[in-house]
């Protein structure tokens, strides 16, 4: 099995691509043991579809992909701590486990109560946190001036 | 104006027709001024997609029509309390106004702290609340034979 930092480098590479094209750089990937299912950055900008969050468009590839409402055995790997809408389909698709790099203090699914997620789903943070992050504060400075 | 009652009922013809398709029955209608923008019902099933609720549908495809992220100035009407995933939605899209017919105790969005909305969204809830409710557990029932 390859390690959390293998596959959260392909959701950075994937962040890094949406800061290319003016979106939020925040990416993702869904794995199926050892086998990539689905990519996706945030394509709210050019898509102008504010659901169009990297964890979405990853849900909808991988459920679609493998003919099932259902992501027991994967996981996913995303650069920032996914929004309520994001852990929501989450929990509806039984995902489970959930890796994200950094924390979300203003919009992460961890500021709500009861929990957002699946009661099976296991949560691990912190690979590249400081990448992700770094990455979208660039950004977000960037969009300022 | 149209009353609340009139989109209200549009979104429940849309439940009925989820229901003849095997679909989990909730409908929505997205509303700018008097103008209807979106129809949808829930998909989860045809597309095996757990993300495709009908609020979720309409938002898209709103945003998609009117090239804008956010939906300020439109109502959405839908037959049973978003969840979550849906609420979420909602609050990108700083909706206008929801109007939600029949409430759901178990998922619904209001079970969660803090809201889950957007702080300038209007909330309303109870036309054809029964008529809905009856629609959910009917279908629920006949899939539990």
């Amino acid at each position: 099995m390859k390690p959390h930092h293998y596959w959260m480098e392909k959701a950075l590479q994937l962040a890094r691509e949406a800061a290319r094209l003016g979106e939020v750089p925040v990416g993702a990937v869904l794995v199926c043991g050892d086998t990539l299912i689905a990519t996706a950055h945030n394509r709210t900008e050019s898509l102008q579809d504010p659901t169009a969050h990297a964890e979405m468009l990853c849900i909808t590839a991988a459920t679609t992909h493998l003919r099932s409402k259902y992501l027991h055995d994967c996981t996913l790997y995303v650069t920032l701590e996914p929004c309520p809408m994001c852990a929501g389909a989450l929990s509806w698709a039984q995902i489970g486990t959930l890796v994200y790099a950094a924390p979300d203090p203003q919009r992460g699914f961890t500021r709500f109560q009861p929990s957002l997620l699946h009661p099976k789903t296991q949560v691990l943070t912190g690979p590249l946190a400081t990448e992700a992050l770094t990455l979208l504060k660039a950004f977000f400075q960037e969009r300022r001036k």
